[in-house]
């Protein structure tokens, strides 16, 4: 008797490539050259021997490689576990899954924390300045070496799904679809404020020693985190940290006529200084001001040719957004879809009824992820050419 | 012939009194005592024989006592001269004003960093936690020294309607009028997070010296900078920002495909900066960690029997909010008003169509402007007996 098939990712490893050398360097939308060039990567399902059905899937700003399944802790399983694996809307029993770490990042691929060959040392400040377009050129590198030539689909949320977009209109036709989910395709002075003030909190900690920080362990950790807690207001509705935290004190009785005093006292404190204490294991300061950095400059649609490019080419797009986020609220979304309607490219848009802000996007909420799961469902079909495009 | 009477308030000066000395401190809600208490205050128009015609004008965190006029020129008037003067809704031909830096604050009036009688150096932090009633405290001292016993009405923005409310409540039958705009009478989950961050950027700042910088003419200059652009940026609408700043390049031509690069090249960047840096000539950190502290701990309707206060004394309220206003929006404002209606106290209530956000109350909004001064003519009138209650 054959045992029942797992409906789990399980284990899975991070791989790494070295995807440009000396000889064979990435060229950057800004002119300049980087090498070598190396990512961390993993994949979930198996590539068909037409290899068409790769799923490509794009991380936010704070993401790394590890999407999916987990690392030996069944109980810490990858940032989009809910949505990928056997049987889930990304579904790997069908999907041949690639997440990177983005170029600029800090989890396995080269970015500021990387030594710079010329030096011996890390980067710092001395790393390039990106494009989202390189961004995607790094995507597209990695899938060239797996195999891919055209994946049905490249999906992500946020940053991710800004990448995404970058990808449909800078290389036309080579997505058979483009999932964008909380994403922008330009950020507002509002946006652009926020994101200044946490690159000013980490360029001002005088551990930042102008990016060169790598060497005695310290680093802007007061900066960074700082950056981190107010980023991660912004991440959640009012009416999720209301129901989550509400006034509730922290350690203490009754919040009746509580006696003041300074420190963690209000539970919202003692969850946002654990979110921006633990955010200093995992992230690099500099990689945060360069990300950051992409997503202020991006404006994919000043050049019209763009969208029309999409259009042209007939990538379907999937353009969703949730009804309490307010860090790219629905009208970034409606932006998008405008922007690829008007050029007459397909575009699918749901907003969907979440209470949880703009991190909703990571969260199990039945209206999107069936929504994600029909539209891969059918560009999968289509693409395999079971249904007319 | 007679020069025709002067339409503007003209130069006016700060004062200063002592209004508790060892001998006769000033008892704080949390038990603690403090002395000495020097206050520093503007009064504009004259106290009638009665000394029935006063309003005190109660100013928001980071506001000082010169509310109106100018101290020399006339370019620079106080942050509330478009609501205060001859014929202005505040109207000083008829009103007697008086507004004064807060307790805790750094504006002439004893707080952190006064000196501490007990080391001869500023208190830092041991100056003592304030509750909301502490500030009132001062202000009913300084009426008395100036012959006032009961007010027409007090009046204040965001913080300085906090003030209004916890007057109204603990002191009921004192304030005939009390006029509560952009005010909250409790602070949410993301309120007291905004605050927590940048509470947390000032002392993680290492400048910060556990509150004792005061020596070495530095301080926490960098905190304090990125919690001022960040509480900034929560006081104007996205609206606001997107008209002012939208992706404007600062110094550059037009935005179309800029080269990015680190440091101010958005136009809301350099906003942002320079409200930052300009903010550090006039402000102390540690009132900043202290105001703020007692805006989070203020919930004056814990006790229903506040609101049933001001309802037996006949206190008429008015509230106003502003429609873009999302750092204490329309709901904080209701909040006011159901609690107050509830008990059976007259309210009225106006939202104010603004696009600019929380700081709309420093503007000079006509439908706002109307409102305040037909609330206050009313109030005066009832108050000398023209019209009935």
């Amino acid at each position: 008797m054959l045992a029942p098939r797992a409906r789990v990712l399980g284990q899975v490893e991070t791989q790494r490539v070295v995807l440009h050398d000396e000889a064979d360097p990435l060229r950057l939308a800004s002119g300049r050259t980087l090498a070598p060039v190396e990512v961390a990567y993993e994949t979930y399902g198996v590539l068909s021997p037409a290899a068409d059905n790769a799923v490509v899937v794009c991380h936010a700003l704070t993401g790394d490689a590890h999407a999916a399944g987990h690392h030996g802790d069944p109980a810490r399983p990858g940032w989009w576990d809910t949505l990928i694996g056997p049987g889930k809307p990304v579904d790997t029993d069908r999907f041949f899954v690639v997440c990177s770490n983005l170029l600029g990042g800090c989890q396995g691929t080269t970015g500021p924390s990387s030594t710079d060959p010329a030096t011996g040392h890390p980067y710092g400040l001395d790393f390039p300045l990106l494009h989202m377009g390189d961004l995607v050129a790094v995507h597209r590198r990695l899938l060239a070496r797996l195999g891919v030539e055209r994946p049905v689909a490249a999906i992500g949320g946020s940053l991710g799904g800004m990448q995404v977009l970058q990808w449909a209109v800078e290389h036309p036709g080579e997505l058979h679809a483009a999932v964008m989910i909380g994403a922008s395709s330009r950020l507002t002075a509002q946006n652009i404020a926020f994101s200044a003030v946490a690159r000013e909190a980490i360029v001002r900690d005088p551990g930042f020693l102008g990016g060169q920080y790598y060497g005695d362990g310290g680093g802007p950790k007061a900066g960074l985190s700082v950056a981190r807690m107010m980023a991660h207001i912004t991440y959640l509705s009012e009416q999720a940290l209301a129901e989550k935290f509400g006034r509730r004190l922290q350690g203490r009785g009754e919040d009746v006529a509580p006696v003041p005093r300074f420190g963690v006292d209000f539970a919202v404190e003692s969850y946002l200084a654990h979110q921006g204490e633990s955010f200093l294991n995992r992230f690099d300061a500099n990689t945060y001001l360069y990300l950051t950095r992409v997503m202020d400059y991006f404006d994919p649609f000043t050049d019209p040719a763009g969208a029309a490019r999409v259009a042209a080419a007939g990538t379907r797009s999937l353009v969703l957004s949730f009804d309490s986020d307010w860090r790219f609220d629905t009208a970034h979304s409606m932006r998008i879809v405008r922007n690829l309607e008007h050029a007459g490219a397909p575009v699918t848009f749901r907003e969907i009824a979440s209470p949880w802000g703009h991190d909703s996007f990571l969260l199990e909420i039945p209206d999107y992820h069936a929504t994600v799961r029909a539209f891969l469902g059918r560009a999968a079909d289509e693409r395999a050419g079971r249904v007319g495009g």
